[in-house]
Formats: structure tokens, C-alpha cells, sequence
């Protein structure tokens, strides 16, 4: 595991070199997906059974066999141990609660004159979630994806999830009783962006694609931007750690290890003005290693991309964060909320000891799905606003128009529009 | 104008050419695109300049002359007509006004147990706004890009626009003065959406990109994000109209008429149940065709993309409206909020006879980069939301953690994640 000194001449270029790990080289996958989009346009249903063929190793047969039924999701649900469903049952409610909050109201506005201004929140009519599927099926993606569709009131949500061998994760099954999928099939990759994209035989075509996924899922989303709207295009999972002297090694090293485990391409990174926690953290990085059932994934993604800078400051250090703008920010200081009003670029921050990083992951409330590779400078954690979409409202009162309308005429005159101008002039009280 | 009637048999047919409306074969550009984007990611302000040269027909020499100078700025503002300098403060004074009301605050919300959960609203870094020029330069287009990103918060503005033979606008670089734009460039085209994406010599790198423009464009904004945010991808302009027999054909006309002038492209179609109003207007559509300075681009509009629809009833006009889900909609009837409630897609909704759709283009308030092609299914009005960004807060108390981290260390556990269980659970207080 690196360890950097901010005070070292090679330091910043070993930092530019962190600053780019997001890069995904989507141009050498686009050729590739482009081809299955098209298919999947032109042909539909058969198209997708070709490709599930192909890469899930089943064979389709007749169209309906691509659908989930409803009754091995509550089958699944059913057959849950208690413990488990109530936390399942304990995590939908938190999520739910906080998405809630997130919740715009559509307003208008009155001007004395009679003139009101405004704006109507709709959610879309479909929404389609992207749930990866295979070696690790992760549950709580779903619950992550559907909640806020569900809250923006989001009629009707379509799920698509590789099954390969024709089999699905029991907890994801459970999960989608859950939430009430009534829609879910059993296609993945860039073929169920598409399917969703573009519509099928039996996949309706939706407004909005969210969810996480491989390069070729977020190339996919990136060719459909445009037909459909996206959440994100997201990478590999990363956390940051700012850290003073009043944080727990032990605890640090074991944080930044809950990245490490989910992707040899994961980022973990730790900034901390005290060289002795800089230390002891990697040291404790290495030992909690051996424990982990994960160990060959972390350990790659620790050796390959992780990082632990040593500044001469806490400034210095909540200045490289911003620059790092990291999908998880831990401020595990004396005062977390002292560091609030500078950080500027995080997808979502984790204040204090005692709130670990999975514990957003799961069952916090917020949304897990977050802007990677820096991109937490310009995008938003997944939420409601990803399903609902706004129109502005303007109703003119006769006198409202024959105090503003001369204005709007002139400024119409000067851009050259004259039927724009005759509209609004041929309203006015003084012609 | 096409005049349809839904009880007729080859309606449907004809119905879904309209919703095809906004197809752009972006395919067909994206290689040229792409080839002009590498080159400025590659060569930066050398490959601008060649692009000027080459599209914008003048030598730029030295890198200083790519900018334009805020002098000139105030010079264009100061030599204003008074009439129209205070149309155009007054168009920025309703437009800020209106975007306040836009603005989202960040939050906390605090749990009996300490936790606390929360979000942060913070402004991008950099915001690119991209103005086309030629032609027809559209300043009210910079007042809509820079509002904004100005009420937003963001610290720095870019403009790009191009300046075919070095010349520049006049009221353009008055409406920068007026919106204290201290960096625009003379570039544009796909090359400037490049320069604001990847940062030249001269032109700093944005997170986000807004603003109109052609296909080139539109298909260089597709290319770049991810790598930067971006508003839509926009298409021709459009209107739809519902209207009843309260409407005056003569006015219903001429509001078509403001949008098939843009463009030969544009849409303009008027859905009603009254044959009456439908005819009448025909006649005054091309009565008012007569007299406008734009009659040649109108005409090609109203003759190829023009459309009169005659219903049954007001129910099936509103149905038919939310399946084209018009840039711009004016509902034209005796009562207008009547029918507020059962619109479903718009991206601006004007509302009764003293309300045409070019009162929006300049000075209501609300924004006029609004989706197009249908796209207003998924997408919103430009806002202040394009230029800000949210970070989820989460600070657990010990007792927060206590009480909810045994089910999440359940869930990552059966999710085969165990350093994410181990990250949570070294925190309980019975291990």
C-alpha cells in the first residue's frame, strides 16, 4: 500500500496518478456493445435469447420464460430466515424514510398582477433498473434502485438481471417481493440496456435506466443517453478516509478494506496529517487482510490502488479529498461536522467512529449509489429527482402580459424572430 | 398543414410519424465528431485554432485572440438603446427571480438517538456554457445558460460561441456584460464542446456543459458526458397546442407560427375537438404566413412538420399531448388549470390566452432550454439543479450503530461481503 509524504518532490505526480483512477476506456468496448444494441433494436426478443444463450449458458425457449414470475419472488420471500428478512424489512423502511425526505413538492407562485408562475413534478411513466446478476448477487442493489422509484410514485418499474444457468439469488427473489416487482426478466448486459432502451416483444420500453454494472452496462447506458434518460456512468467502487489522530487504526484499516473487497479495481485511500496513524493503519491493513475471506480481491485492489497520504495539514488534506472528490468520504476526526462546510466533492459522506462505510451501504437510509472516479463534481447520488422530471408553468394575466410584453417584443424584434414578436404583440392592450 | 382526425382510419399511422419527430441520426456525425474531439483532447488550443480557421473563416494567431475581451463586453452594453438595455434587465431580474424560487437548500434531519442524516447541496467547480452563434445570435440564450449556474453559486463561468469572421453579436456581448461573464471564448461547434470537456491551453476544464446548438453539437455533448455532466440532448423546437372553442384562431396561429419560424425542422401542432377552431386556424396560419419576415423557413416547417388534429374530446386532445410530450404546450381553453392536473409530459406549460409560448423564450422567468422530441418524458426545464451537485451526510451514534448494525452486518454477510461485516460490527458494543 502506497504511502505518500505531501512534503516529497515526486509527490504530485503520484497524486495526478491517483486522480485518474476513474478512467474506463469505454471507446474499445463500443464497437461491441453498439453491435448488441442494434440487434436487440432490430430483432427484440430474439436477439436477447441469442445473447442469453451466449453468455448465461441457458436456453430460452418460448417468451415467457424470460420473465420472473411473481411467485418465486414471494416463494423466495416466504422462505426467508427471520433474522433475515427483518433485516431486509429494517433496510427497505430506512431507505424509504430517508427517500422521502427527498421529495419535491410541485409549487406555484402569484404575482399581484394575477400572473402565476410555477412548476409541476411528475414522475415518469417507466423506469427500468439494471440489477447485476452471477458470481456475487447483491440484494440490496435492488432495494437501492427501486425505493426511490417507488417513492417518486414511478407506475411502472422494470427490472432486468443476468441469471446465469437459468438461476437467481433467493435473496434478490425475496428483495423484489419486497419492493412489489411485478415486472423482472432475466437478461443482462448491454442487451437489457437496450431491451429497456429500445422496448422488445416482451421488455417495454422505459423512460429512465438506472443502476450499477460492468464496462459494458455503462457503455451501453452511455449509447442509449438521449433515447432514455440514465442515472450515471459509474466505475469501480472507492472510499476516501480523512483522519486525525483521534481515530482507531484498527478501525481505519478494516474501512478501507470494505472497498477493497468488492473489486481488484477498487480505490481506497487515506489522507491524514499524523504519520504515526498513516503507519499503524497500514500496518493494521495488512494484518486484518489475512482475515478476510475476500483477501485475494482486497489484496490486489490495496497493493495496485491504494493510497495513504501523509500531509502537513488538516487543510492540506481536505484540499486533496475535494481534488479526489471520492464516491465515500470518512471524516474520522475529533469534530467531523467542524470539516462540513469545506468538503466540496464527495458522493456521500460518513462522519465520525461511529459510522463505518457499509452501514450506507445497507441500511442507513441514503442511496448507494454513488458518483465514482471524481465524478462526485458534477453528479448527485441516485434519488427520487432520477425519476421524476419537471415542467414550468406560466400563466399570464392580461395585465401581467401588458406590463412585460412590450419588453419580450423588442428583445423577439432584436433576434430577428418577427412571429415571436407579432405573438406577443398582437395581446397588448396598446398594439 | 396536415389536418388529421382520430376517428379517422389511417390516424394511427400518421399519429406515430409525429412522435417520431425527434430522431436526430446522430450516428452518421458521431465519427467526424469523435475525430474533432481527440483533436483538441490531443492538440488543445492548435487544433481549436485550425477548426476556427477552418469553420469560422479567420486566422486566430496568438492564443489571446481566442478570448474575448470584457472591454468589449461593457463597450456593447454601454452603447445599448435604452429601450432595449432595460428589456434586457428586466428579462435577467424575472429570470433570477424565478431560478431563486429553483434553489434547494442542504439539510439535516435528526434521529432520538443522535444519528443524524442529511444532505449537502453544493455548486460545481466549473460550468461550460456553450451559445451558438452565426447567423442568428440569441442572447436570451446566455441570460437562460448563466442564470442558472450565476443563482447555483458556481465560481466560474465559461462561454463558448462562435465568431464566423471574428465578428461577434452585439447584444451577446452586451447580455455577457449584463451577466458579468469574464471568460468566453470565440469558439464553437463540437471543438468547443471539446475545450470546456478536456481543457485546452486557454480554456479551463468544466463539470458541467449546457446549452444549445445543432447536431454536431448535440452529438459532441453525448461524446463527452461522463466525462463532464451535461443539460440534454436537444433537438428542433416544437409546440403542441390544446385548445377549445374559446380560442381565437387568429392568435392560436400565430403562436404555431413562433416556433415553425425557427426552424425548417420545428414542430407545430394544435390538438382540438373543434373542427371549427382546427379549420379556422389552418386559414390564418397561412393568412399570418404572408406577413412574416421568416416566411421561407416557416412555411418549409408548417408545410412538412405541421399538424391539426381534431379529437373527439378534450380527453383524447390531452391524451394525445402527453404521448407527444411538446418542448412547449400551450393550453388555450376557457378554464386552462382545469386540465393542469391530467398533463403528464411537457417540458413548459403556457396557460390561457394571455400566454404565448415567446412571453417564455424571453422574460416570464422560467427557462427556455426546455427538452425536445419527446424527450420531456424524462428530462426537466434547464435549472439551478444542472450546476449543483448533493453529497449524502450520514453521522451514526453509538447508539444509532447499536441499534441497526447487527442487521446490516447480516445483510453484507449473506451478500459474501465480510469485511463490510466486520467493518460494522467491530463497532457494536456486543460483538
Amino acid at each position: 500500500m502506497l504511502l505518500l509524504k505531501t512534503n516529497e518532490v515526486n509527490f504530485q505526480a503520484q497524486f495526478d496518478e491517483l486522480l485518474r483512477r476513474g478512467n474506463m476506456d469505454m471507446e474499445n468496448v463500443s464497437k461491441i456493445v453498439g453491435g448488441i444494441l442494434s440487434e436487440i433494436k432490430v430483432e427484440g426478443n430474439s436477439a436477447l435469447k441469442n445473447h442469453i444463450e451466449k453468455f448465461d449458458k441457458w436456453h430460452v425457449g418460448n417468451d415467457e420464460a424470460l420473465e420472473v414470475k411473481t411467485e418465486e419472488m414471494k416463494k423466495a420471500y416466504d422462505a426467508l430466515d427471520v433474522k433475515l428478512k427483518s433485516a431486509l424489512e429494517l433496510a427497505y423502511k430506512r431507505i424509504y424514510t430517508y427517500h422521502e425526505k427527498l421529495m419535491p413538492k410541485s409549487w406555484l407562485d402569484f404575482e399581484d398582477n394575477g400572473t402565476v408562475l410555477g412548476q409541476k413534478v411528475t414522475p415518469v411513466d417507466r423506469a427500468g433498473l439494471y440489477i447485476p446478476g452471477g458470481k456475487a448477487a447483491y440484494p440490496s442493489s435492488l432495494l437501492m434502485n427501486a425505493i426511490p422509484a417507488i417513492v417518486a410514485g414511478v407506475k411502472e418499474i422494470v427490472v432486468c438481471t443476468p441469471a446465469p444457468n437459468n438461476e437467481l439469488n433467493p435473496l434478490l427473489l425475496a428483495a423484489m417481493h419486497l419492493c412489489g416487482i411485478t415486472k423482472a426478466f432475466k437478461v443482462g448486459g448491454a442487451s437489457a440496456i437496450g431491451a429497456m432502451a429500445y422496448g422488445t416483444q416482451s421488455i417495454p420500453k422505459v423512460d429512465v435506466i438506472t443502476g450499477p454494472g460492468n464496462i459494458f452496462v455503462a457503455t451501453a447506458k452511455k449509447l442509449v443517453f438521449g433515447d432514455v434518460n440514465i442515472d450515471m456512468i459509474a466505475g469501480p467502487s472507492e472510499i476516501g478516509v480523512l483522519a486525525d489522530t483521534s481515530a482507531d487504526p484498527h478501525l481505519l484499516a478494516i474501512d478501507l478494506l470494505s472497498q477493497a473487497e468488492h473489486d481488484e479495481m477498487a480505490s481506497s485511500i487515506l489522507i491524514t496529517p499524523s504519520l504515526e496513524i498513516a503507519e499503524k493503519t497500514r500496518t493494521e491493513v495488512y494484518a486484518w487482510l489475512e482475515t478476510l475471506e475476500r483477501k485475494a480481491i482486497a489484496e490486489v485492489s490495496i497493493k495496485e490502488r491504494g493510497a495513504i497520504i501523509v500531509t502537513s495539514s488538516m487543510d492540506e488534506a481536505v484540499d486533496l479529498m475535494n481534488q479526489i472528490a471520492p464516491e465515500h468520504l470518512e471524516i474520522v476526526t475529533s469534530h467531523p461536522f467542524d470539516l462540513l462546510p469545506r468538503i466540496r466533492h464527495a458522493g456521500a459522506i460518513f462522519m465520525g467512529a461511529y459510522t463505518p462505510e457499509p452501514i450506507g451501504d445497507y441500511i442507513a437510509g441514503p442511496n448507494h449509489t454513488l458518483p465514482t472516479g471524481g465524478t462526485a463534481k458534477f453528479y448527485s447520488p441516485l434519488g427520487v429527482e432520477n425519476f421524476l422530471k419537471r415542467s414550468s408553468i406560466i400563466s399570464m394575466s392580461k395585465q401581467g402580459i401588458d406590463e412585460i410584453g412590450e419588453a419580450c417584443a423588442l428583445l423577439a424584434h432584436t433576434e430577428g424572430l418577427g412571429a415571436h414578436e407579432a405573438s406577443v404583440r398582437v395581446r397588448l392592450s396598446s398594439k
